[in-house]
């Protein structure tokens, strides 16, 4: 991948305010990526991204994204035919997270086979001290 | 904290399908959350939260988060009185996400004034054999 990808991030004000993309990758030379289900709006999931998944996003319109637990490039939908097509691609204020918005093929995001990864909600309120029982997401 | 507030890990169905939370940090202590705005769906932002941050949030019905340039729990909103009231908290399939939809006071989330801290697209389609440049986002 050429170096001239990524613009640097010397200059803060150039990050938060400049149209040049200069993503910040953690020590794993990883950066998160939120994508929501375009037609909805609803968080379908959080993953990670690394420079190559962020190139073949741009360049096929796919969402790919980087898995850390087979340590590759991972190009959703792929075996399941459940790919993710990008209408939209940003970054956010210190250009340290990415959200993509898609159109979710086949309907269900998450491999336990829910449309969204989020399907249980955290009691909000009560007191902590035991173990926190949570509650199936209203949607 | 009380090492009895999460549940362990230990079995992978119990984390995708049951109902006690059991979050999973990685090596310094923080998971990634996304926070959305309950009345329009909106992306806000992206941070971090360690366990202190979870047990705040879910004792005041605020965001808290862990800010990693201050190395400190952040209660957003505690200076500018833009706080971040809780309707909804999730987790994800793995239990390494988690979800805030929250109603932001004030309006504006970001720091550098826009509602949204996501106010920059990723042109998509593109050849990448050069700097990327972005375009405001349409929201």
């Amino acid at each position: 991948m050429p170096a001239t990808l990524f613009g640097d991030r010397t200059n803060k004000d150039q990050v938060e305010n400049g149209l040049t993309f200069a993503p910040k990758f953690d020590d794993r030379g990883l950066i998160p990526v939120v994508t929501t289900c375009a037609a909805t709006g609803q968080v379908l999931m959080q993953a990670w991204m690394n420079a190559d998944a962020i190139r073949k996003t741009i360049e096929t319109g796919e969402a790919h994204y980087f898995s850390r637990s087979r340590q590759q490039l991972w190009h959703k939908g792929a075996t399941s035919g459940e790919y993710q097509i990008v209408h939209d691609f940003r970054t956010d204020c210190d250009q340290d997270s990415l959200l993509l918005v898609v159109e979710q093929k086949g309907g269900k995001c998450c491999h336990v086979g829910h449309p969204s990864c989020f399907y249980r909600s955290i009691p909000i309120g009560h007191r902590t001290d035991g173990l926190i029982q949570m509650t199936p997401a209203k949607d």
